[in-house]
């Protein structure tokens, strides 16, 4: 494997744009209950690549009309309700560390966390109104919350189960990731001005990359070492969620019968866990996965808009090649 | 004492609206998730008296330019936001039944309660999207949703201790509950067209009738039997939330030493918990905070726009007995 580009450098043409982003993020958190304002201090201090305000920026400062101080509310925005959704995530799993860095709900308890949640996606919709931004604007970010609620439900749903297929997966992989990445991408065109099909483009790309980009983080839950992807492998599997490597191996591995009972199993034990990821490894699916989301950045890279060019362009396409390298 | 009023009595002048009111919240909480919708269905049968978005729709049609069809989005709005925030305490209260009907929580688990919270705040985000409202509308919200989450940390950070006054307990339950109601009645003066001084009016009316609201159902906690209230007497004492009755019998009660001890003492047991309701009973407690709720009502009575007339007028003054007559 080569040399794996930084977020920093693929985003170097909006550096100060994000660099505007972290001093929203700082500044916006501030609430008349002063927990509230320690709890966001820390969710922005624990970091993130901030890919989707990135991408959302970027968007919107290819096209024609971009105006940074007229953007940055909506990046903020964009990152708040990822966070928020973080926060709630963790309190649903009760994740004791994320990156590394304690979680709110162990390091304030669920309360703390279920309202400072509520709070960040509340100033989400704060800082957009009045600001001028189109009204489709509040109105997309209300659906991409509800599209990730409806997600991690249906995904709680199909959890230890072993009938799945990759419509049902793709759908889930949808909800929960590539449909943000896609929406951030639109309305960057949007704020910036473009015409319609210019936007639909943008979004069409996010939706790609973020197929890709998902399929790849499933991926490295089968493939990567604890030590780099931060958390154990096979923390999907433990959890009960059926990625798209698991599901091909539970079609075509010899052992499929055997790696079936493992998922569908919530008792599951570490040695069961490992043994699953043996399975996987050793199966064409990691390989069928791969190949998927290879096809869904090839997809990504034609279908961003001719009218984006330029260095605007060379970051898209970089974006695009980040996702498909991540280290396995 | 006498008859106690019907909220459907008081608002019978906005029968139809709340019809539609009923209708819309029955449509609005499809989701793409099957089991969204069925708690959103549960939630919304599960009743409750739907007093803030009538406030905002006595407002609106007590102004000159109301159209149902335009007020009734932002009237469920109000009411998801009100059910979300309820959904997600009842998460961190780890509560089993609300209005006797077993909780969202207690039916699904958590992980489905609060996404189904966040699902509905986003989606009175949603409603209030592209419908011709002010800008001014979805800052209101978002400032509500912050004010309520703001406030129940406040409280939950003086759980369990005694060192309270007037002003804070005051600014605590403004948060709560009075700046929603003073919210909707502001709104209702906005979509209804009136103009700034109505609207600052009706907002000063929903503060003054939210605060004795809030006082006497903290009443109710102390004085109110179980059957009548629907919770058990005491329950605020037991969470250690310590109300202005319970504020002034620390204050004047010979047994205030020992009223200090239990209402500090997370480890409380029910006959500890009936030792102080006797106390703040037997203290000058419960007629202070009754005194403090009537000052309020009559305030609303005088603080009510003169333009607000006829059957609204009716209307908003019976709200404000009603309030003033809740039993005890």
């Amino acid at each position: 494997m080569g040399q794996i580009q930084e977020t920093k450098d693929i985003f170097h043409w909006i550096a100060p744009e994000l660099a505007l982003l972290e001093k929203t993020l700082g500044e916006t958190l501030i609430s008349t209950a002063p927990l509230i304002s320690e709890v966001g201090a820390h969710l922005v201090r624990s970091g993130g690549k901030r890919l989707r305000p990135a991408l959302y920026l970027l968007a919107a400062k290819s096209c024609g009309g971009f105006d940074e101080n007229k953007a940055t509310p909506l990046a903020a925005a964009i990152e708040l309700i990822h966070m928020a959704s973080l926060v709630h995530d963790d309190v649903i799993d009760q994740a004791q560390t994320r990156r590394g860095t304690i979680t709110a709900n162990a390091k304030w308890g669920n309360q703390v966390a279920v309202l400072t949640g509520d709070h960040m996606f509340a100033q989400a919709f704060a800082l957009v109104s009045n600001k001028g931004y189109s009204e489709d604007v509040g109105e997309r970010l209300a659906a991409l919350v509800q599209g990730l609620c409806a997600g991690e439900i249906l995904q709680d749903s199909a959890l230890y189960t072993a009938d799945h297929n990759l419509e049902e997966y793709e759908r889930r992989i949808a909800m929960k990731t590539a449909d943000f990445l896609a929406i951030c991408c639109e309305l960057g065109g949007m704020v910036g001005g473009a015409p319609t099909e210019v936007c639909e483009g943008l979004k069409a790309y996010g939706k790609a990359i973020g197929m890709a980009f998902q399929i790849t983080d499933d991926l490295l839950d089968v493939m990567g070492d604890e030590e780099r992807i931060g958390k154990p492998a096979g923390n999907d599997i433990r959890q009960g969620v059926v990625t798209l490597p698991v599901i091909c191996a539970l079609e075509t591995s010899p052992d499929r019968d055997e790696l079936r009972a493992i998922v569908t199993d919530r008792e599951m034990t570490d040695d069961m866990v490992v043994r699953a990821i043996d399975i996987v490894r050793a199966s064409d699916g990691v390989m069928e996965a791969r190949k998927r989301a290879d096809k869904y950045l090839e997809e990504a890279r034609h279908i961003l808009p001719e009218a984006v060019d330029g260095e605007a362009r060379t970051a898209f396409l970089e974006a695009a090649a980040y996702i498909g390298q991540r280290d396995f």
